[in-house]
């Protein structure tokens, strides 16, 4: 059931370096991060899906030796696009002419409006905003890791820019934000397998208006 | 099936007026995002969840008059921490103790190490992290409405200090982020109903490093 799954999943700190995940389950993790929606449907980042081993464990040293990069069977790394531009504007409404069949009036203007927004604004407003919709579709690869039953563990604990520079992201306009290890826990190595999660109470975290 | 709730699901630009959620859904879409992992576990931000009529309809003002504010059963804002400190990481530390059978001195220490990081830096830094996080939530919340048969559509086109003013979140050190507006879709009305999803393809999206 899904809100046991929920439950089930955690940040697993130990994975099991002798089991692979299966190649389906890793693409419809992705298929999910794909599908999440984005403001104005920009999906404004790029994921790289690195199976590679000698490359997980440079990315490993990168990410202050953490194991489940080295252990796991892939690291998905989420990097966001490090402004709006034109042409990326641009590439999205010709992508949205051809599923619809055609680029509209009303669709170029949307996107005029959007781009007078946008572009004028400084590189690291738009490069959070950019960041804030790739945490979207982090939030869909975990749920769609939980429905696998696939351990993923989501970092923020690493140097981005040597991450960027090890997966040439920069030459693409591209700055890493946040990473998903993807294997299978190793209970018996994992010393937060055992334990409850923790979480605020419903009313810790939420304010009724009614 | 968990896939097809992923194409299901759209931005739902107008809701049913006549339809409501009942409350059970909207619990069960405040737990997944309740649930959704954070960043060292603190969980940086709040939610409102509006259903008071008066209210919503003061909402939608402060969002450029979107009408599933007012037309659907709920509006769920998502309101990141403006920036961590001392206190609010206390507080976490705490609750851990609490659901994990005590502060030990290895949970002190990291969390020492994290205040070490995240206080000295600025509060624009912090509240990006911040926000960040509620994104993980907002797609979590994203999910699970799906899997509820729920609609629900994320917005940012909204002005964050009028929401931030209407619903008192900055005397509790709360910024808007991003809404969730919760309920069913028209469809009749609903012009972007009919449309197929626009999407990258998954090799538009993904690099692979084998």
């Amino acid at each position: 059931m899904f809100y046991e799954k929920l439950e089930w999943r955690y940040a697993t700190k130990a994975m099991d370096a002798n089991r692979v995940v299966p190649s389906e389950k890793i693409e419809r993790i992705i298929e999910a991060a794909r599908k999440a929606p984005t403001s104005s449907g920009l999906q404004p980042f790029e994921m790289v899906l690195v199976t590679n081993p000698e490359v997980r464990a440079e990315l490993s040293e990168a990410a202050f030796g953490q194991q489940q990069l080295v252990d796991g069977t892939a690291v998905l790394v989420f990097a966001a696009w490090d402004n709006y531009t034109d042409a990326r504007i641009d590439d999205f409404v010709n992508l949205t002419g051809e599923v619809r069949g055609g680029v509209t009036e009303a669709l170029t203007a949307y996107y005029d409006r959007l781009k007078g927004m946008y572009l004028p604004r400084d590189a690291r407003t738009n490069f959070e905003h950019a960041a804030r919709q790739a945490y979207i579709a982090l939030g869909f690869a975990l749920m769609a890791a939980a429905e696998e039953g696939v351990d993923a563990t989501p970092m923020e604990g690493l140097d981005p820019a040597k991450f960027d520079e090890i997966l040439g992201l920069g030459a693409k306009g591209l700055k890493t934000v946040v990473i998903l290890t993807i294997g299978y826990r190793d209970e018996a190595k994992d010393w937060l397998a055992p334990l409850p999660k923790v979480r605020k109470s419903r009313d810790q975290i939420v304010t009724d208006v009614k």
